[in-house]
């Protein structure tokens, strides 16, 4: 079976794989069950930040570090943008000549298919392949726009947040959620002028937000329903790293501090918070497709169109038009509701 | 009844639907479907961009010059990320000092509780509840959180992005999805040093972005399932303006520019396709947040925290324990999933 396959390092078996949890196969969603109890034991660290500071540069750099180190790496490059901008994937050619003939190192990018949830849902479902794979660190990579920022962070035990010089110390090119999320920030492109007034710049805005709300930032604000009981981590303040990618100055120390966020975490830092933060959020985006799914597959043929058309004609109210279709769906669900309200 | 006061003006009465519609009450729900027929008069312009740019004196000033040309207006300021930033509400004190007089002018702070999918389904129907009431400028104000300015482009006709000079001429600065959004690009605070490398920046990333596959971006993403199908619109240059908002310098100039883009809109430029796409993703939102209503109302107490827990224990991975929820709460539908795949 691939599962097995997979689980004693075959890699052709593993691409297969993930294509299959990529297409949200019935078998994809058989080997996740499968393969679930093996996972938790990768440290997942999401990469993120606006195009141009050298991401895709700094991740093979990171790669290459831990491979020094003798871990395996695998590297998620998730692009939710290219739906519509049709751009290249994340440099992947590059990435190929540094790292592709190492066997200790998997390289899989992802693209939106159109739809945010899905792509979630697939990006979490690979991680959870490399991890179960017996990859020890797995690397998330996504271009900087905000959705994505928002899902590494969701997805990630420490997110770095990279930067690069030339923003000047203007408070309007420190996006407010961006230092939320970070757990280390990253000033790539550290040799170029301006690096200092940057660095100054970060810090403050660092100063200004306040580590101990940050975490919920991290996580909390995905959990819409129930963020669950944990204890208060204990502080980590937010270091910032410079590095010049392009020639590995930096890299020893940021991976030295990656190192220092995981161990911070499972001593103490709440590692098991933040594991559970993230498989609640999960079980939610899981939950939410399924909705959604189940409730387009119960429809009659044309009966979505049809509402929609008398929304846009203003003849009924797009949350009544909700109404009528869930209801339409859920006939049993519509029954009960009302007699629950007639009590 | 609430809402005749409502379209008579009263604004005592106009306050108290707005929270009831916030807090969606069955009384707010039943408003909305009862004023449904009467929107669609409205010019929704959305303003967005991040923080420091000036946005909030924008907004006011616009406001002032729109009252000048007699049109009534109100101000929706949206604030998706004050549940853990606590932040002082949008500048509030500013503006009740700038417009609070006018009776031609009503202003609406929202906040998030916690709940991103809530507040976009809050915020329409504010809007819904101002363009019933003869408001014909509507102006949706969010903080710049990545989230937010994607929803706001989904409510608006017209949206403003936002941005001052500082930023140097760097790419890095320009978020991809942000110019992906704007139907006009502003930049405040044009009295500051740079602004000429700030404008030739903004106009290169443009020339970058195709105007055509821009409004896609504007709506398409967001419809994860059934974008409508409709003409293409014809072309529209994004205009970049120059404001000094704290001294009124080039808004008239920025008001015409906005009500240029409604005339394009309206004479061929694809108004009606807009209005339908908005439509059509607000009664997704309906549709979501309704299904997971339901979903959690049918869970037996103390059932979700018990199979989060078998899945933070890893007993059952995060798709099986979504589908095992699903299937709980809905049996019927279980029942007829099973028969479906059957066949």
């Amino acid at each position: 079976m691939l599962v097995d396959a997979v689980l004693k390092g075959d890699r052709l078996a593993l691409a297969r794989l993930l294509t299959q949890v990529e297409n949200n196969t019935e078998d994809g969603r058989a080997a996740l069950s499968r393969i679930f109890p093996r996972t938790g034991n990768a440290h997942l660290i999401g990469v993120t930040g606006a195009p141009g500071t050298g991401k895709s540069t700094l991740v093979n750099q990171l790669a290459l570090r831990f491979r020094s180190e003798n871990q395996r790496v695998a590297i998620v490059a998730v692009d939710p943008s290219s739906p519509f901008t049709g751009g290249a994937v994340l440099g992947d050619r590059v990435r190929m000549k540094d790292l592709g003939a190492d066997p200790g190192v998997f390289i899989r990018s992802m693209a939106s298919r159109g739809a945010l949830g899905g792509l979630a849902r697939a990006t979490t479902g690979v991680v959870q392949v490399f991890d179960a794979a017996n990859y020890q660190i797995v690397l998330i990579e996504t271009v900087g726009a905000g959705q994505g920022e928002v899902d590494v962070a969701r997805l990630a035990h420490t997110t770095l947040v990279v930067e690069a010089p030339g923003f000047g110390d203007d408070i309007q090119a420190i996006k407010a959620g961006i230092l939320e999320i970070a757990d280390i920030l990253v000033i790539n492109k550290a040799d170029r002028p301006g690096v200092e007034s940057t660095e100054k710049a970060l810090r403050s805005a660092l100063d200004f937000a306040h580590p101990d709300e940050r975490d919920f930032a991290h996580h909390g604000k995905l959990l819409d329903r129930e963020p669950p009981a944990r204890p208060a981590e204990q502080h980590w303040r937010t270091p910032i790293q410079r590095t010049v990618a392009t020639d590995g100055t930096g890299i020893p120390e940021l991976a030295a501090s990656i190192r220092k966020h995981a161990d911070y975490l499972r001593s103490g830092g709440n590692w098991a918070g933040r594991e559970q933060a993230r498989l609640v959020s999960e079980l939610a985006a899981h939950i939410d497709e399924l909705l959604l799914d189940r409730f387009h597959a119960g429809l009659p043929q044309g009966r979505y169109n049809e509402v929609v058309q008398q929304v846009v004609q203003r003849q009924i109210s797009p949350g009544d038009a909700a109404r009528k279709l869930v209801d339409d769906g859920n006939p049993g669900e519509k029954a009960r509701n009302q007699r629950g309200r007639a009590k």
